[in-house]
């Protein structure tokens, strides 16, 4: 099932994608209310309410390997770094490039929504936790990240995390493509098993700290292939089974 | 004015505090409603309701050198970092201490709550966007500091964030002793004058790069003299003018 959040009228609404119509429904995957919007004319928000966004860096080896980061070990333990929910982007809005960073990375990732309230998740229970899955762009100001304190500037600006268009319920996490395409050229081409930390991994260890909360949002790293956009570009991510999130950058 | 938070049968409420009575109010700094409660029976909470809790740290060069983080040079610029509202800890509750943390720290600050919707602010305008002060712990596992990818789970774990006791509305920031006591024993000693970033300085330099949204916290850094904390420890940050928050290690 693919779940959408949208405006409709004044009020951000979610709904239930069925071929090319939205229904809308009552909370995320309520049931249907009988209103309906098409596709091609529903303004799509960002398809969460997070209280926080968790993000996993370095979890491809690729990835690693071209930012310089290859101490000869893998990591031990995932490495997390949070942004907040002013870094959430609505699906084929445009994101203006700061001028106070000279080199805007993408970086497109695999993408989770909690679904219910979770703290010291089993390998055994952990995805029943999940709501769906959707497309991240984990925007970067690739410069800041060696002079920030921790990746504030770097990795939490406004609308630093484009995230959609929907969220796909029924998938298997484990091996999914992960593309993104700049301007038609796909830069980016992955696959989550690739995954240093594996979806269920990564959720059971953040719940050893945190309590995920319905609405949060966990981005799981990105594979090799990463660049700098400059304003006109227009970034695709594309998760296989899920659809494709498109920002252009202004 | 203080504006306090509190459990009230089921629901999360705010009050304003006149002597020891707590006068319940429709939404922070709203109305009194005519229903009261006696200071000493409140249950009270962490008075904001945050979308995120922006920290700063090494704000203080005592801090700095304590630390053996003296580079020669002040920083330039704040060094900022997120934790999430699963961070809060009421005044008054217990934090465990985690049993995944050998050296778990207490660091004592000044905190404000952003009170309307806050991006660029500059030195006129900013401490208006500010709904009041209060005293804010942050909890740190200092030994995850230096092998977290990010501070993740050095400061942004569950309940590393006690705040409180309430919001004084009517306060200038600039020059307030901030006092950290660990079972009555003077630990921390400082004054924010002595900030590298006063507070006006901190919000300019955010709302640049993210929107504070009503609500959200900020925690002004730390004095020199922090240290570890035990189970049975009871660790009081007072900070002038506002109260003392109190909070027990588990």
């Amino acid at each position: 099932m693919k779940l959408a959040r949208m405006m409709h009228g004044n009020q951000a609404r979610w709904g239930e994608l069925d071929g090319d119509t939205l229904h809308l429904t009552g909370g995320m995957g309520g049931p249907r209310t009988g209103e309906q919007v098409p596709l091609d004319r529903a303004a799509l928000l960002a398809p969460a309410e997070p209280s926080k966004i968790v993000c996993v860096g370095r979890n491809y080896l690729d990835h690693i390997r071209e930012l310089g980061n290859d101490t000869g070990d893998l990591p031990s333990e995932p490495g997390i770094f949070l942004k907040g929910p002013n870094a959430l982007a609505e699906p084929g809005g445009t994101v203006q490039r700061p001028d106070w960073t000279q080199n805007f990375h993408f970086e497109g990732e695999l993408a989770l929504v909690i679904g219910t309230q979770a703290r010291h998740l089993t390998p055994e229970n952990a995805l029943s936790h999940v709501a769906g899955y959707t497309c991240g762009l984990d925007l970067t100001a690739r410069d800041l990240q060696k002079t920030d304190l921790q990746w504030f500037r770097a990795k939490a600006a406004d609308r630093f995390c484009p995230l959609g268009p929907w969220l796909e319920t029924d998938l298997d996490p484990r091996d999914l493509r992960v593309q993104t395409r700049v301007n038609g050229e796909t830069r980016q081409d992955g696959r989550t098993s690739q995954m240093i930390f594996p979806v269920v991994d990564i959720l059971v260890y953040l719940t050893r700290f945190v309590t995920l909360e319905p609405g949060d949002v966990v981005l799981t790293g990105t594979p090799e292939g990463v660049g700098a956009l400059q304003p006109g570009d227009v970034v695709e991510v594309e998760v296989q089974g899920i659809g494709v999130l498109s920002t252009p950058i202004g």
